[in-house]
């Protein structure tokens, strides 16, 4: 089995590391923009061999992992290229734009639209990790696009690598996940802005914050490369969010400038229910 | 060594665990307002007995850890009680209120004002651990209001808890920790409501939210009775961080409206500097 990795960082690199693991005979080829990036994914073993766009028909399985606004502008190349029993899925954080990129290629059976729900705040072929899947999510968009037996093939790899799989339009799925991820982001780099720019000048400050700061400015060490096509390809929806953030953070203030403390307690009291729902989140049953 | 606990639950309860095992011999009285939470601690042998205010003269060592609005009002009563050697020290989360409620107690110099930067989500006397405080900062107010002896005695047991001191005054221990914890709170408190809000009658797409979303709305499983008299007795100072907060997020998102990427590219990659500030923080050394 020939498997391109196209962008061999935090997603493509661990996705690498599993799909050799579990298939050993499995030939694993990098491609990316980054020759350094290409190198270190050799040195540390995540590839077996370096390639460009010309080697891809040797491909079975190709994994596009590369920013969203990279995705639009080389999905459709990448299917140019492939021969007709290649299975190739991406990774992308948003899927309209991405689904509406190829929705018109002769070879838009063999794409499947991938969005698994994993990765850390790191980034590049040193983050990749194994196991990184396992449990986690895999939200398939227009599965009735791509043929039968490269959604067989493809299902066939996501249960090796333990992922849940759940079904939905692109529309629905940047809709929710604006809220459920791309606001999480945003909240988290805007309180690190926040923060930095206030206490720029007392570092000892920092001695200060706890495990509660850390956990919710962990995002904000995100890649800006990565997110900010994201934001770009998502933007009604996550505007959208931000307005209501925005809204119930003025009313949180107001309440509090109003000694309004019975119902600063029940707005809490009421965010408690997260407990509940996020012991429905995969990686917290592991 | 006769300790007493005041407030058995997550901050008392785990530093009843550590003092216990460091001093196999301490007796561990336990006082709550409520006294289910009074046998649950008894059960999980976090104290070895039931005490109320009137044993308080037998105390070495007495642990108030209790909401800050009670730590205000009981305090001083605590401090009418013990003995002209015994040690009181605090774990509120706001220092100038408490301090002010007992500067001119004749007592004040038994007493000394400390908010160790540790703890969890979660609370109650079943979310005590051991261990909560090594390689923590305690922050100390007003170290000169408290005799030399009581202050060497403390500084014993935080030296053993594994603790790292740092000295400030109440003023700018409200104003700073507003930054690094209060705003955090609210913002993930905020961020709850906001997706709560949304995705009541969808609960599939909690499927959708990955390890970012949990990390940053983990805070909002917070104590609201804990969380509400922070709020009020910092409120200058919170509201403060939450004008700037929503400043920042107002920016980005007419950022976002009017297409300025670059901008928005350059604000992340400004915020990633948290990941060198949160080197510094203690918890990520060990």
């Amino acid at each position: 089995m020939n498997v391109f990795i196209i962008g061999v960082g935090l997603i493509g690199g661990s996705m690498a590391r599993d799909m050799k693991q579990l298939n050993p005979e499995a030939k694993i080829y990098g491609i990316d923009a980054n020759n350094a990036h290409l190198d270190e994914a050799l040195t540390l073993n995540i590839i077996d061999v370096k390639a460009t766009y010309e080697d891809l028909s040797l491909a079975d399985v190709v994994v596009v992992s590369i920013p969203v606004n990279a995705l639009v502008e080389e999905l459709p190349k990448i299917l140019d290229i492939v021969n007709s029993d290649a299975i190739v899925f991406d990774a992308g954080s948003t899927k309209f734009n991405i689904c509406k990129a190829v929705e018109n290629h002769p070879k838009r059976k063999n794409f499947l639209a991938c969005h698994p729900i994993s990765g850390t705040e790191f980034s590049g072929p040193s983050a990749a990790i194994e196991g990184l899947y396992k449990g986690k999510t895999n939200i398939i968009c227009e599965i009735e696009k791509t043929s039968f037996r490269i959604q067989e093939k493809a299902l066939a790899i996501f249960q090796q690598l333990g992922m849940r799989i759940r079904y939905m339009n692109p529309e629905a799925h940047d809709k929710h996940i604006a809220y459920v991820s791309h606001l999480s982001h945003i909240s988290s780099f805007m309180l690190g802005k926040t923060v930095i720019d206030k206490e720029r000048n007392e570092s000892d400050i920092f001695d200060m914050a706890g495990s509660g700061f850390e956990s919710t400015v962990r995002l904000a060490k995100s890649s800006p490369a990565m997110w900010t096509p994201i934001f770009e390809q998502n933007k009604d929806n996550v505007i959208e969010t931000l307005e209501e953030y925005i809204h119930n953070l003025e009313t949180f203030k107001e309440m509090l400038e109003n000694d309004e403390y019975e119902r600063i307690y029940s707005e809490m009291d009421n965010a408690n229910k997260i407990k509940e729902i996020l012991k429905g989140i995969p990686q917290n049953k592991n």
